[in-house]
């Protein structure tokens, strides 16, 4: 299986996020996709190659153009704000109920009506990091479209929060959904199966009236954990897409058995949709020792999930997502993708 | 003239706000209020009174009931999710474009659906004293019913932010609102100006489909400034409203010769009204010297601020707001009360 993987993503290096009240040490960090090359490369799961630059078209055809625009000067109009050395731009202010959208207004403005968290910091090298996880996700893709069977965008940041137009959950830009709709632009017919800790709201949002891409999650359950504000059981699709989306949430303190049975009903809805090629946000911190979540998959865990994601027989693009706990991330992650590869 | 306290303020003693990207000192803090009373004390500007309770009934009249009743739980809420010693609770992901109302959600969610900035810490004791300060706003509102010519309430935490249902800026419950409305229960016809260097966003949202109180704020343009979201000068009122509502924006580095121009357009706005009763909200952060602002009005010019006010001869409430400069909060506020007093 190839990897594709760009350096470029260290120029994205977050120090901080803000949460629970407090300005925590920063878990979504270069170290994490740098294990997880290493693993790669120790257990020679095959190339890790460099990406091909793609043009904005594939960006513009899920994203919002205002968002991508502000997401490439934000920190510009930040630094004129608050100067050069100014910390990590993050949103402390938002247009809620009976407030005026301010997406046209000064950099907190901007901030406060593009984002939905304060967990996502925007720094100096973030927008050269996103733009090129876009290459990366591409590149994958393209291998998937000229005939492997399967491939991982080693990708940072990760992608599947932002919808359309707002970004958030450690994401700027969903690599995995515009990965998707390149597939349809190419006239295929895919499915994405979001396998991270964390409800994949962007993804869901971007195809949610859609019946040519079919979306399924399984996750903590929002009553309890982040996003919060979607992945719920009831969300099926609206419009032509209804049917089409298929939360599967899940309690605290999952373990495999009770994973397995979510990933086996995902899988077969997965199946009943027929899809030509298949999307997997890989986030591994449905792992027991993940710092932020509370699941309790164990390393063997995920050599089976690579195994039941890979009985459906469809060319298959992994695209990394969250995970937290870097002395286990490599392990995990190479787990899922030698499953997948019958080793 | 009466001024009306409570000690109560003291057990709402925020540590840090969240602005900026950083997790900064709080501004908003007890020992405002108190620089302010001894001030009063010692220019002998009247009595310092204790408040009367008032029941939950004023509230309600101005304020949706799930705020009020999520402002009472939320740091029991929060105590129960990170702890007996957590820190103080500020929300850090909100349902933006897309995402689910969480007013029914977890208190991460609920603090995300009910606030609109991140700076408004939630103490063990912020809601006895968010409750306390609606006690001194409306003893001070009794006083001028009884016949007081003026009256001030030195209350905190502050409240022109909130609106019907969303909190922030320091602010919980909308204290100046709340007692408008009483105000308008009694009979009355109130005017509301606000002259913190802050648009009274939540204030103007109360009203604004009303012309039984008319609304009038002079503040920093929220093209630059905060709330960010609200306070720009074609928001006029709507449907009743229309009319009733006066936005006066002022640029960075406003001094008292352009300030005194607005302050002269509003107070003959607020004159054409034909006011039973004036409201002020007393923000004393466009001082020169203010540590968040940009304003330039110096010591003198409160006095003639006060001045200018008396001049309508209107029983006058006036209601604390901002003002971070605490070595000349005391000075600067009872300017204005003296100037208004013809002292």
């Amino acid at each position: 299986m190839k990897t594709f993987y760009s350096p470029v993503h260290l120029h994205h290096d977050p120090l901080a996020q803000f949460e629970g009240g407090v300005l925590a040490p920063a878990v979504e960090i270069p170290v994490r996709v740098e294990r997880v090359r290493d693993e790669i490369q120790a257990r020679k799961l095959g190339p890790v190659l460099a990406p091909t630059p793609f043009d904005d078209a594939p960006i513009l055809r899920v994203h919002d153009a205002g968002l991508v625009e502000f997401l490439g000067v934000a920190h510009a109009e930040w630094r004129r704000r608050y100067g050069e050395n100014a910390p990590a731009a993050l949103p402390s202010a938002w247009p809620a109920r009976g407030l005026r959208d301010g997406r046209h207004g000064d950099i907190e403005a901007r901030l406060g009506s593009y984002a939905f968290s304060a967990d996502t910091p925007i720094l100096r090298g973030t927008w050269e990091a996103t733009r090129e996880a876009v290459n990366v996700v591409l590149s994958a893709a393209q291998a998937i479209r000229g005939g492997d069977t399967s491939a991982f965008a080693l990708a940072r940041p990760p992608g599947h929060h932002p919808s359309a137009d707002v970004f958030g959950g450690f994401c700027y830009l969903n690599n995995i959904a515009i990965a998707a709709q390149w597939f349809v632009d190419a006239g295929l017919r895919p499915a994405v199966l979001d396998v991270d800790y964390h409800h994949g709201n962007g993804t869901q949002s971007i195809f949610y009236t859609r019946k040519d891409v079919f979306f399924c999650s399984i996750h903590a359950d929002p009553h309890f954990a982040y996003p919060h504000f979607l992945g719920f059981a009831d969300e099926r699709g609206d419009d032509a897409g209804e049917g089409f989306n298929l939360n599967l949430p899940l309690p605290a303190g999952t373990d495999w058995a009770l994973y397995e049975q979510a990933l086996a009903k995902g899988l077969a809805a997965v199946e009943g949709f027929g899809p030509d090629v298949l999307l997997v946000s890989l986030g591994l911190d449905t792992y027991i020792d993940d710092p932020i979540a509370s699941f309790r998959l164990k390393p063997a865990d995920y050599l089976r999930m690579g195994e039941k994601i890979a009985a459906l027989k469809k060319p298959t693009l992994f695209v990394f997502e969250g995970g937290y706990n870097v002395d286990a991330l490599g392990e995990i992650s190479v787990n899922v993708l030698e499953g997948s590869a019958g080793r």
